[in-house]
Parts: C-alpha cells; sequence; structure tokens
C-alpha cells in the first residue's frame, strides 16, 4: 500500500507560527479506484496566502481545517493510473500540496505543457505567481511606459516578476527589499533603483530620492509602512494594485494603518485590490507572453527550494524571516 | 468709492480653526476700467475642503495666502457694469467668495440660468455641491440597483445629494449622521436605514444590523472610524469612491488610518479618490439631470443659511462641529 507523509495544521497560530502549530503525519493511501491516478509530489510551493487561511473566518478562501492536511501549488507525477488521460509518467499541476502523495480522479489536474522549461517553473513565473504579477500590471491596472513604479517585497515570487515586466513594459523601477544580498538579485534583474528598507532611516526620504519625479504605480505587496511612504510619494492620479500586505499577516492583533490615506482623495489615487483566482480565464494569454519572454531570456524564474516534505514547514516560516530571494518551493 | 468687507486668512490653524485665525477687513474697491463689472454678492459656500487650504503644503489646490482674502464658491449681482455681456441686474456665479463685492472682467463669471430655481441652489444641489455627489456616484463608479449605499455625513451638503441620488436609482442607502435630528432629515429623504455614530456602541455592528447583506458601495466623506466599519461590512468587489475625509482635518497630528485595510485586497476593493474640478466639463449633463430632479420634486436641496459676512467664520468653523443640516451657506 502507498503512504502519504503530510502537514496537518494541528493549532491555529496566534502571531508568528511555529512548528507547534504543524505536524507532520503518515497516511496509507487507499486502493486506486477505476479512473483515479496515483500522483507522487515533486514540488509544493508555500506562500504567503497561506497564513490568512490559518485564521478561522470568513475570507475569499476556505480557512484551513484543523487536523487535516494544508493544501497549495504542488507539480507532480503519475506513477500509478487507472485513466487513459493521465498515464504513468505524465506530470500535472494540481492544489493538493503539503504531502508528498495525492490520489486524483484527474478533475483536478493539468497536464504541465510540452516545453523545455524545468517543471517547477509552474509553481512560479509560469504558474500562479506569474499570473499574479502579470495580471496586477496588465489587468488590474494599465501599466504605461512613461510609469515609475514602486514595487515593495521586491526580490519575493511576485515582486521579482513585476520589477522584470515592468521593466519589459519599459518603465522606471524602484524596488523595496530587505537586506543587501536580495538588493543585488533585484539589481541583477535590471531594476532601476533599489531601497533596503532594514537600513534607510525614513522610506519615505528614500523613496523621493529614488524617484524625485514621484512614483506613479505602488504595487503593494507589504502595508504598513511602505503604503505610508508610497501614498506620500505617489503622484496625482496614481494606482497601486494590492496584491497582499504581508507586513499584518502575523499580527496577534490588527495595527493601525497609515496616517495619511487622505491622499487617496486629494491625489485621486485608485486602490485596487485583487485575488489571482480572479485571472484564472487569463491563463492561455499569460502562459504564451510570459513562455516567449522566458525562452527569449527576458525574464529570470528565481527561486529559493528546501529539501523534503519535513522542511516544508521552514520554507513556510522563511517567508516571514525574508528567507526567500524570488519563489520559495519545496522539492520533494 | 465702493467698499468691500473681506474675511483674511491671518494665521494657520493647528487644530480647529479659532476666530484668532481670521480677520474682517474693509477694503475700497478701485474704479471700474473698460469691461469689468462690479458684483455685490448675495451667498457664499463654506465647504471643509476650505480646511486643508489652511495649510501651507502642495496639494490639488492652492493654499489660502496668509493676510490675504479667501476664496470660495459665492453668488452675487452685477451692480455696476462696463461690460455688455453682464448687464447691471445679471446674476452670476464665480469663485470670488469670503467678500461682499468683486470686481470681474467677466472671465472667472458663469450667468445663472434663468430657471425658477432659488439662486443659492447653485451653490447646493445645482453647483458644486450637487456634480460632487452626482459625479461620485455615477462617473467615479457605476452604481447599480442593486447596490447597498452606506453613506457618511449623510445630513451634509454632499451627503444628502448622495442619499437622493443613490435612493432614486432604486439602491437600499443606509446613513450615517451625528444626531437624531440630522437622522430625521436623512429619514425624510427616504434613506433605508439611518444610524446616528455619536450614540451607537459600535459602528461596525451598527452597520451590520442595518444592512445584514453586506454593502457594496461607500461613498467615504469621514474616514478614520467610519472607514473601517465599511471595510468591515463590504462585499467583495466593493466600491469606495472618496470624496473626503473630515475627521482627519483638524488634526493636529496625523491619525493612524482603520486597521483593516486588508480587506481591500481579500475582499477585491476598489478605493477611489476623485475632485469634483476633474469633472467639469461633466457640467451641462449633470445640469440637465439635476434641473430634471428638482422641478420633479425628486430631489430637495437641504441647507443651513447663516446671515451677513460676519458670521461667515462662525458658518466655517459649524461645518467642523455639526451645525449643518444639507449646505452650509452664508446670505450676505
Amino acid at each position: 500500500m502507498a503512504t502519504s507523509q503530510q502537514i496537518h495544521l494541528v493549532s491555529r497560530p496566534t502571531g508568528m507560527p511555529t512548528h507547534n502549530n504543524f505536524k507532520q503525519v503518515e497516511i496509507t493511501l487507499p486502493e486506486l479506484q477505476d479512473g483515479e491516478v496515483l500522483i507522487k509530489n515533486t514540488w509544493m510551493s508555500v506562500d504567503p496566502y497561506m497564513r490568512p487561511r490559518m485564521i478561522d473566518r470568513e475570507s475569499y478562501i476556505e480557512p484551513f481545517k484543523l487536523n487535516d492536511v494544508m493544501d497549495g501549488g504542488a507539480i507532480g507525477e503519475v506513477i500509478e493510473s487507472r485513466n487513459n488521460q493521465f498515464p504513468v509518467g505524465s506530470k500535472v499541476t494540481h492544489l493538493s500540496g503539503w504531502r508528498t502523495a495525492h490520489i486524483s480522479d484527474g478533475s483536478d489536474l493539468t497536464l504541465l505543457p510540452d516545453v523545455p522549461l524545468p517543471d517547477q517553473l509552474f509553481l512560479n513565473t509560469m504558474g500562479m505567481t506569474g499570473l499574479t504579477a502579470w495580471a496586477g500590471l496588465t489587468k488590474v491596472i494599465t501599466l504605461k511606459e512613461t510609469d515609475t513604479v514602486f514595487v515593495s517585497a521586491a526580490s519575493g515570487a511576485v515582486g521579482s516578476v513585476v520589477c522584470q515586466i515592468a521593466k519589459l513594459k519599459g518603465c522606471k523601477v524602484i524596488a523595496s527589499v530587505g537586506s543587501d544580498e536580495k538588493a543585488r538579485m533585484v539589481k541583477d534583474l535590471g531594476v532601476d533603483a533599489v531601497i533596503n528598507y532594514k537600513t534607510v532611516e525614513n522610506l519615505t526620504q528614500a523613496l523621493q530620492q529614488a524617484a524625485p519625479q514621484g512614483i506613479d504605480v505602488y504595487f503593494e505587496n507589504v502595508g504598513g509602512d511602505h503604503l505610508e511612504a508610497a501614498l506620500n510619494v505617489m503622484n496625482d492620479y496614481g494606482r497601486i494594485p494590492v496584491c497582499g500586505m504581508i507586513s499584518g499577516y502575523n499580527n496577534d492583533t490588527a495595527q493601525p494603518g497609515p496616517n495619511n490615506l487622505f491622499f487617496i482623495n486629494s491625489k485621486k489615487l485608485t486602490v485596487q485590490g485583487f485575488i489571482v483566482i480572479d485571472y484564472f480565464d487569463q491563463f492561455p494569454e499569460f502562459i504564451e507572453q510570459m513562455g516567449a519572454w522566458l525562452s527569449e531570456g527576458k525574464v529570470k524564474s528565481e527561486e529559493t527550494v528546501y529539501e523534503g516534505i519535513e522542511n516544508a514547514v521552514n520554507a513556510f516560516l522563511g517567508l516571514f524571516e525574508g528567507k526567500n530571494k524570488g519563489k520559495m518551493l519545496v522539492k520533494l
């Protein structure tokens, strides 16, 4: 009988999660039924949005259940099949991550396209991460080549793709990151200026110096001080696609917002929240564009890899400790 | 020689302005030149947006100068004319308020249309106030008749028009006001539910009770607690046209924003600041629509009138003390 190692959420974290909130559990998988396949997962994704899912409250996505396996993006290979659509050897993406093996009737599986790209890119630039960056810049707002774009968490999974797309669109790009090493990374991606927010005294001043002409677009991944600085430096009619606000995800009690929201009014700003799910129907257009950029070497897929399901929790916690450059992945 | 009584700003207020920040000054007007007219002002407008103009900082509109007359919307009658376009007896609107008389070469004047409406409506429902409400609901966002609309400062100049337009569009309207008397007023305007924010214990709970199905549109006039409550109760894809944030205008030091801005992301909200100036080109369309509503009795022009230039500062201060129901006007 096949087994699967799974990561369960066993208690709801308050503040920064710890290993005590999670438990690795071995389960025995049932025999395959007609139409089913057994998938050995090879890669899984850990993402900041999973932290709010650990809280038991209504949101756009169901909270994780206690004492049950979590889920998230994953890539795997079919190793046993009773479904003609997915013969043994098929490589697939699906949403049953946080486990080493998965039985499916096929309805939740997408075959990886037959392109000469590493598999894990379909959890990164060619997957939801890339789609998020692309949709945020080209569907939520309309980017103009004259725009000055400020990107927070710029060395992160989404941020590093946002920087590159904005440069490809001809924009001036200012990146905020949390270490000098990450600053070098985003410089290598071609951004025009980098701010290490951990070492600058005043984020607004640093942003003003980097963008004396003001910023037109703020790609919001962080919230808090970053949003405040962006509002201070935004030009009239600036646009703020809101992809996430990671700075608040581990706060036990909600922290107050910026004290300068009035600029939304006086500068006539548009602040627009979005969730990548709403752009799934544009996957074909995205894949065509991103596939071309990748094959022409115009976009680089940055990644940080942890090995083994036993390190999945470490990888997840690392997201909030600034451990990742680019997409955080677990190789199973 | 003609004279004019003018209100000067003589010091920049910190916190709530006082009479000491202002001074009434009598000036002697020069002889009219060819092409000029002398206007006796009959009405002037005081508006919340004038408070931020008393601070010396860059914004969408120039700060008021110290020791100089302020300006703002006004209506007057030509009493001496050397300009054929504006013969004696012409009624005009212009932006040289805060004074009893004004000399103009005509370039800043608009003739009042010849309609059977009280003059002062052109500072209220038929003027910038009405245009602000109308543009915010029909141009900044697109209102649907299925929308539940929450309006803060609902008994104010813009708010009272927003309530009525939203009802005319078939929406459910929930109003927030600061007294029981104002609650009665907005009830008379047809809103579905009223919250007196000064007497409820918890604004979010009150809003949830008034809108168990959630709110789709929040017309933002206030900021602070009102924005926080609205974010808590917004439905997915809700829209927040930001017309103003009066709760912060008299704060000496900027106050922190709501602690739940993350809902902008997770609920996929659009928050859009706007300034009425950007909609001036739509004045003809607006006037036609609003004129029809007024003549059919479908919109009421609420007003609070102070008498005499010597009460102009009292009228202005009254805006922040909740003294006005509807548009605050000074009859000169």
